[in-house]
């Protein structure tokens, strides 16, 4: 056997994940945009390769295929076909796939449309709608390297429990896997077996991570991951709806992890789409089909709740707990005038605004770190040492140089975190609030390789609250969203000043801007329904 | 200051607990049943020492104290008097307490009785009912040593959240805290402090462990906890009923643990009680108290459901599994003859009742056992070493001399963990169950260290299935239980030879023998309601 370097190991994957677009779907080379494009999302409308049919069908939300799926008005094969080819084009754009199974996903659609036809019946809430994967769910017959050179030419066995729930109850239909960041564990979308994933509404920004590429892809559907922030960043750094639940109420058995067995704080996975109609219809699938009872046993027997545990006081007026920023990095302006002009709306809206003092967010970061390197970082430098691939730094030196702790120090963070919980709780339950709003990220966007801080969503990963992060529909406005005057700034940190310097308005003009809501641990529903409540104000 | 030896330190605090006994309630030396005497459940009845109101009141179930309570038809400070006194004497009876706090219980009843007679109305379900609590609850003022000498006189600032749940939500008095094993990682309850515990029923016996305290005690409801078995094998080894809950259903913070901060496995805690009625009405309290809001962030928002999840089928008829022994140590004579005849009169009762094979019960042992040392014991040695006490062998032995793991192989033992609970679950849904039914140790009881094997338990800690330990209401006939054959009896394995070399029926003769039904994770209502059926099926 003939010992390949870790390059060729990579070249062969990028071209086989190539291979696997069919020839009628490689943009011909007078319609691609030239790399100095910066926003993308404009090349369905304006290249002309796509048919009416196609724009129309890839256009539309979840919500409105899922009637015509049901009904047979629109063929799943249509709808997949559609949707591949469309997937096909992002990846040539935006390089965010890491597996293209556009036969497989073919394939079901048109036994799905069999169905459909025998029986008269749908085979579940989301029969025949694509729905993509980020790369760790595994997809029978399919890599699932999580960016490690390592895991290619490892295909899966077995599809993801989740994927199978989908597939088998939901009626969804699989088509592509997308990239990821090396072992998952960075805020920006990039590896050494498929590269970097960049933003589609503006190449020269990251899509963010680590389910940047189901981000970038922008399909009406698709499941990432989170343990950190990495749905909620990647959501925010393109203008998408995202949950973070708690743990246990998706199943997250048959996964690829970036380091397994991990669980001091747990990962979860949750859906991208770009409505809340479109995430909730997703969870109240995912809850409904029971996946407790046989899918998962660590799963909760908790219903999909409808209506939603009831809002505070009367006429569903909230009781909002804001932080302006998390005491170690500023927001960027733009951030933080979406965040003014939401406080001033749900105000003006007549719900309940209170200040909330960002005094343990640090403490929060801290056990979230400790928890990420408690193995020192072995999990993860095992698998790079497999194939002597680079790694990436500065993003991945806490695992590349780190010790590991014992199981007595590791009991002792988990005794830590156990107490930093409760007294979290305590916090909240004195303040009497609904939700807590605040940034998702310092940023709207950033530049490739300047994704600098994960605060503000790691610490409610360590709480194991569920958050929703959403699009205000507030963008970046260059002339409003100056930078600081770093000469009278004062810097709250060494990062702050880093991402305070670093920001560019001019270079995330047109952006759209998320913020985060922050629920109850559990309380998935509810969150939905205040985030409808927030949009409500903000319309 | 004066350096103490441990032997100073314990028997110092073996007399403070003895001080406060008042000098009333201690038993007359002439009253004071000889050592030689086994059975000392009869004593309350037959020393004269108790009055015939203090008799009543502690001889009552829950149920039938909580509406005279309620009503103000009986004060709590009678009741909780008469469960003092009787406290007291199961104290000197048996050596079942570690702490004795009856100022403040008659104090804490005084304060209901007035708070009824001012407002007309309970507290809350538990008004005024005196509740025990394992020596691992902090309340404060007192002690918890969990059977360290290092503990010794290090009194608590707080109560534990479930006593301050119980105290002020429910109205529960407590008035004593009771013994357990050193760390209450032994299957009797016996250490350096306030030394072993023995059982009522026949003192020659062990009452079990690590809730052994509360099992001799034998008052109404206690309260113990449950890591491998510490709840149910106390239960078994007296009679008692008791439920095992999934982790999260009842709240367990602010506890003393013998391995702070180990998650691997959780402790949980649950109710020990005369009847399952009692039983069931201290967990819809609990549970009704919503300790997920407030007390316990990692307490999950699942309400007591009533009636509890369906059973399966017409009229309540099960389809319950059977396990006759664990592949690794048969059940001694009188538990198999109780096990056989209850599954006789289920199947008469038109239950349906399936083979559960053994195969799996090892390697689900295997696992709890590595995830207990797998900080190689240091939590344990540290508190020994700190007094130099000496250690318990060959029980602890692991404790003292096994390796630590670090957090990457730590991270490991879990991912087998979560793939043994789904290779479980597939089990019971291929096999269609509502329940398990299999002993809940090899013995009724057993004589005072001997008790060899927790594997009957301890693999449903591992699943984190909801569990009842319950007495069938058959007892130990030393003429129908007639030990093995040991010339001709082939043992599964060197612990199955001890445990049945070791059987002497006219040792354990009289004793009742309880069974364990196991039902799913979080279906701890279903389970009370399918020991119901069972209970229907025997009587």
């Amino acid at each position: 056997m003939k010992v390949q370097t870790w390059e060729q190991v990579v070249a062969r994957k990028r071209k086989a994940v190539m291979d696997s677009i069919p020839e009628d779907w490689i943009i011909p080379n007078h319609l691609l945009p030239p790399d100095t494009q910066d926003d993308v999302t404009t090349f369905p409308e304006s290249s002309g390769w796509f048919t009416a049919e196609e724009l129309s069908i890839t256009n539309s939300e979840a919500l409105e295929l899922l009637p015509k799926l049901a009904s047979g008005e629109l063929k799943s094969e249509t709808v997949t076909w559609a949707f591949c080819k469309r997937a096909a084009a992002a990846h040539q754009l935006t390089n965010c796939l890491s597996e293209a199974c556009f036969d497989r996903g073919l394939e079901t659609a048109r036994q799905l449309d069999e169905h459909l036809a025998k029986t008269g019946k749908p085979v579940g809430p989301l029969h025949g709608l694509p729905i993509s994967l980020k790369d760790n769910f595994h997809l029978k017959g399919l890599d699932a390297t999580v960016g490690f050179v390592s895991h290619v030419d490892a295909p899966a066995d077995q599809d993801a429990t989740l994927a199978e729930l989908l597939q088998t109850k939901a009626g969804a239909v699989f088509y592509v896997k997308t990239n990821v960041p090396t072992a998952m564990m960075m805020a920006e979308t990039v590896n050494n077996v498929q590269g970097r994933t960049v933003n589609p509404l503006n190449r020269r920004l990251t899509p963010g991570g680590s389910s940047g590429g189901e981000a970038a892809l922008i399909a009406p559907l698709g499941v990432g991951t989170d343990i950190g922030g990495s749905l909620r960043i990647p959501a925010a750094c393109t203008g998408l709806f995202t949950l973070r639940p708690s743990f246990g109420r998706f199943p997250t058995l048959g996964c690829r992890s970036g380091m397994p067995g991990q669980e001091a704080v747990q990962s979860v996975n949750g859906p991208l789409a770009r409505t809340l109609g479109d995430l909730e219809i997703y969870c109240r699938t995912v809850v409904d089909a029971e996946p407790w009872h046989d899918a998962d046993p660590r799963c909760l027997p908790i219903p999909w709740r409808m209506p939603a545990p009831p809002l505070s006081g009367d006429n569903r007026k909230l009781k909002i707990a804001v932080m302006w920023d998390d005491g170690m990095a500023l927001p960027t302006p733009p951030v933080t005038r979406a965040l003014r002009q939401t406080v001033a709306s749900l105000e003006a809206a007549g719900h309940e605004i209170v200040e909330w003092s960002s005094r343990d967010q640090a403490q929060g970061l801290d056990l979230l770190n400790r928890m990420f390197i408690a193995d020192g970082g072995l999990a993860i430098r095992e698998e790079i040492a497999k194939t002597g691939e680079p790694w990436f730094l500065p993003a991945m030196q806490a695992y590349a140089v780190s010790s590991e702790l014992g199981t007595r120090d590791l009991w002792r963070l988990h005794a830590e975190r156990q107490a930093y919980q409760k007294q979290h709780l305590d916090r909240w339950n004195a303040a009497g609030i609904d939700a807590l709003l605040c940034p998702t990220t310092p940023y709207a966007s950033v530049e490739n390789g300047k994704f600098r801080h994960v605060g503000y969503t790691g610490v409610y990963n360590v709480l194991d609250q569920a958050c929703i992060s959403f699009p205000t529909g507030i963008r970046v406005d260059a002339a409003l969203d100056k930078a600081l005057d770093m000469c009278s700034y004062q810097p709250m940190s060494e990062v702050d000043k880093m991402i305070q310097s670093e920001y560019h308005a001019e270079a995330v003009h047109g952006m759209p801007i998320n913020l985060q809501l922050i629920g109850r641990r559990l309380e998935e529903e509810k969150v939905v329904a205040m985030v409808k409540v927030v949009l409500d104000a903000l319309t």
